[in-house]
């Protein structure tokens, strides 16, 4: 991608997603319809949808040959990374939305010819923007963030995921995830991926992992974290696929081949 | 307790908890010497030593005639809750000081004759101070929080508890714990016991639970939580002893006497 398209694109990019994040904090206190999506714990509301309109709207208007792929399904029926492809989670976190009304975020990735180039990941109730544009760094609120060099055993990491991969699961075997929770310092849950991509690219934790991620959910994220010198793999140590559900690991790059190798592979 | 004694430790209480959380802001991007106690996951640092110096301190030279009882040993040893007690964790969530520099909290309970009177939760960072006072109420910086009202299902509920209480452990059936995790919506793991006792107060969270708390870690929260009509007892529906390490279960009284019967005891 031309220099000159990638600064408009991150400018762009940024200006929609802080004014999409207005529209959600101008509405934040309103009564919120809840439904479920594939089970009790897979929930959508009016303000996913009303955000993922205003973005792809705003998109096809400006860039109506750019692709999008977008949780909610205002975007495209994507099935290749050519060309500019905008990759969409409106509100990520959309149990913290309904039920702590923080801690979500907006999530926005593009990509061009299969490459990430720009990531944005917006905490709204928290004024918190985290970017990065492909070998120019990660920024949270214009502060760069340093690379992810410090020493760091295991033994002294704390990690991000849900309680559920330490139960039997069709994944990952529960019993190395348990031995995995006693080697290292502590286990966090936040409840939203986006969220804890950003995270790791600013060492609050020092990896993330989840069995079922959409390419929403860690196109922005795998940018980021990236430009930090974090790696992300699929859990058998494989680049992801950015169009399929899939199994996501990123992570300090000191520890990631130990957890990798002794707990996750 | 006298009603001006009441108000008088309550100012000074809240002045005291934000002059600490100065000192620590002040500091917060020193470095950080970092020791373990009881083991690898464990810690203390040199901060929450100075904190608590500065509590006791200021306490006892101006009520020279109240018991302390604090995490980090400058405090009293404290064998009854006759008279005034204060009840201290300097920084509950060392954990999250040392690795992410936030969401940690500065918790103080005042106790008379064994009856919570006040109840201080700061959360230093997001500069969020949560206090009731006994029958008047619980407070988010200065605004009241609603009562716990709301209808409630078990499936629709958000829990905060650790990853170690869904393996083998000595206090609870992990498989019971398993099982309450398929039921409800969703769980959230913040590192630190004060602040997830706030979560619940202000329905955030609907219940926090914790197999091993000592009195500091619960001491404000207890109160707080109380004000708004939430339910905190062990996980046998027992009320918590203020001298000892205990199990701690704290929820929104829709669901608490579902998740003792059908998933604790």
């Amino acid at each position: 991608m031309h220099k000159q398209l990638q600064n408009e694109l991150l400018t762009q990019a940024k200006q929609w997603t802080l004014e999409a994040g207005e529209i959600i904090k101008d509405n934040i206190h309103q009564p919120t319809a809840v439904a479920t999506k594939s089970n009790h714990k897979d929930l959508v509301t009016v303000m996913d949808e009303r955000v993922e309109k205003f973005l792809t709207t705003n998109i096809k208007q400006k860039y109506p040959d750019h692709q999008i792929l977008a949780e909610e399904g205002f975007g495209d029926i994507v099935t290749t990374l050519d060309g500019v492809v905008w990759i969409i989670d409106p509100i990520d976190g959309t149990m913290n939305f309904v039920h702590q009304k923080r801690n979500f975020a907006i999530s926005v990735g593009i990509y061009y010819d299969n490459i990430g180039y720009i990531g944005i990941i917006y905490d709204v109730m928290a004024n918190q923007l985290y970017y990065a544009l492909k070998d120019h760094g990660a920024y949270k609120n214009e502060e760069k963030l340093p690379t992810l060099k410090n020493d760091l055993l295991l033994s002294e990491s704390v990690l991000g995921f849900n309680h559920s991969w330490l139960m039997k699961n069709r994944y990952i075997d529960e019993e190395n995830m348990q031995n995995l929770v006693k080697k290292i310092r502590g286990v966090r849950t936040y409840g939203s991926a986006a969220l804890q991509f950003a995270y790791v690219a600013e060492g609050s934790l020092d990896g993330y992992l989840s069995m079922r991620l959409s390419p929403w959910d860690f196109a922005a994220g795998l940018i980021i974290v990236n430009e930090v010198d974090g790696l992300t793999t699929n859990i058998s140590g494989e680049p992801l696929d950015l169009l399929k559900q899939t199994t996501v690991f990123t992570c300090h790059p000191q520890i990631q081949q130990k957890i990798l190798q002794n707990y996750l592979t």
